[in-house]
């Protein structure tokens, strides 16, 4: 019925993480069992592990940018076979029959919430969910993506499973492409898939960052430019300008420096939720422009799969700095200063045997 | 060069409104002259009179809820001919030439601005610009409306042109109609006009209101129901419900227990500027349904006509109480207790003649 796991999980908000062992199920009728090659380090998996958002459930095994090969696949299974390069999100199951269920919105899911691939309910062992910082896992293969990738390039293909989600669905969403001057608030993990992403769709990105050391780097992402939000002077240069702006600062901030820098009838998309309040946004900044600031939540696994497809066709993947599993705490350490470019990956083969 | 012209005026924000004469430009080649018959009371007459928004010229002659007949036409006129029934609303002039005045969006011209019809700077004489509350105006041609309602509806149909179109433009730009269910917030002069037009549209419409009173009255303008604000439970019962709500409420509110009752990819539309902002909304609230915060501000010129024709079809004036034009300092009162069903229009029949 279960098969022995094991991982790196936090067993408290206050300790580091640590070899564990737990129990996988067995594939089911629908299941994709995979073998974990790689795992993307997101800020949501530190937030968690470390208790910064209420309800993690412990112990904690974090990881939701997982690429791996399939070992086993359930009887039912016909979109995948042993030897596939797959890879699994921030999701692992949902409803299926809400409306946004129907509407291949997952992430949107109206009854019981989209199954996160860690901290949600196991749905058929019970308990809670383990993620990708471990050897393998087993999911429903409606929540499998198609890798086609090389096998060099796997390991940067990883982020694109949460990072590239989150950028590129909001800027799908709002119809971002040729002729559009589009900015991206926020140079790390977000954001650089962000330039990269709508530079690919045809767009002027320029990049916001409260620092001009990375204007480099921005412009071999495919930015046109950085532009440093704290030179009000610079900024105004760009007032009514932008068709979009894709903000990827969880931090609270001023919002109404980049909403006035949109056009009319322009929007400003956050992805990340901060932990204090943003100051109120100005409403005369909306109105007297038609502007609007609205939300958006990683996406749904088809366009996960549009996504990946997209990225395989443009040559995009993220710029990783691999680490070995035992190096985890300080990779989170390191994330906490911003100090990655842009997003660490672990290299399962790391993962020490269980004792 | 000029001709007399007498009204009623603010000599500066602490003093009543009281008779005052002075010159408007004779007509143009382009222009219009109009014998001003009624003109409605907008919130924004009263804050631009007592100077509560900066930046009141006096003195102040406010009004911009125009209907009346022409009286002349410059030589260039082709729109109109001496006796239509016209209508004068918040702008009587704009660049014409950037890409918002261009695309019929005068209300967000981009480059001057648009001229309002009072304390804006007058185009050919110089000064500022004197509002409604006054016997006749005269204004460019294409910034004049077309009215053709019955004689007997035309101190109904003044109020259209402010709350009217400030309440049609964001129902019609964010694609309201059948099928869908439409919050409207507030029921005052723009919220009862909000709901007559959402309904007309074909949308199933609710009322929010922090009191039970209006309940009736809400229906019996065309909403489902009313629901009362302060209501916890009646809202939950809403939750994740509505297509679009429109927000017509000026004072600084909680503006989540809205967010919360809209569908996934909802807007929530704000036309009225806090004096101090909003508590900050919940930006989980935007990013777990992809809901939105917009603004909108009144509507362009063709957007107008559209609306005004749109109500003539539909039967929809606003819902009137007349007052003299000596009366207008009451009324101020009493529209800062809310007390108006749901708009004051002035018979400028009572404007007593020039001292």
């Amino acid at each position: 019925m279960t098969s022995p796991a094991h991982g790196y999980a936090a067993q408290s908000g206050d300790t580091p993480l640590a070899p564990f062992s737990f129990e996988r199920r067995d594939p089911q009728p629908n299941d994709v069992a995979i073998a974990i090659r790689y795992c993307g380090v997101c800020h949501s998996d530190l937030h968690t592990a470390r208790g910064e958002w209420a309800g993690t459930l412990y112990p904690c095994v974090p990881g939701h940018e997982i690429v791996g090969t399939v070992t086993a696949v359930g009887a039912d299974v016909t979109r995948f076979q042993v030897g596939d390069t797959v890879g699994v999100g921030c999701m692992v199951d949902s409803c299926g029959e809400c409306p946004s269920c129907r509407e291949g919105e997952e992430q949107y899911c109206e009854t019981t919430g989209f199954v996160g691939t860690y901290n949600g309910p196991e749905p058929v062992m019970g308990g809670h969910t383990f993620g990708g910082y471990s050897d393998h896992i087993v999911v429903d293969q409606d929540f499998v993506l198609r890798i086609g990738h090389a096998e060099s390039d796997l390991a940067a293909v990883a982020p694109l499973l949460c990072a590239g989600i989150t950028t590129y669905s909001p800027l799908k969403h709002w119809k971002v492409g040729p002729g559009q001057k589009v900015g991206i608030v926020g140079l790390g993990g977000l954001g650089h898939m962000g330039v990269k992403i709508a530079a690919a769709m045809g767009a002027e990105v320029h990049v916001f960052s409260t620092s001009p050391n990375k204007r480099d780097d921005a412009k071999r992402l495919g930015a046109t430019d950085l532009i440093v939000s704290k030179d009000a002077d610079a900024m105004a240069t760009h007032a009514n300008s932008f068709d979009f702006i894709l903000n990827t600062v969880a931090a609270a901030h001023d919002l109404d420096q980049f909403l006035r820098l949109l056009k009319r009838d322009g929007t400003m998309t956050l992805v990340g939720v901060p932990e204090t309040p943003h100051p109120s946004p100005s409403v005369g900044d909306l109105v007297f422009k038609r502007r609007a600031i609205a939300g958006s939540l990683i996406g749904g696994i088809a366009e996960t799969q549009e996504m990946l497809d997209f990225c395989l066709e443009h040559g995009l993947t993220a710029d990783v700095e691999m680490i070995d599993m035992a190096d985890i705490n300080t990779a989170y350490d390191r994330m906490v200063k911003s100090d990655v470019k842009y997003r660490f990956v672990i290299d399962m083969a790391t993962l020490p045997p269980a004792a």
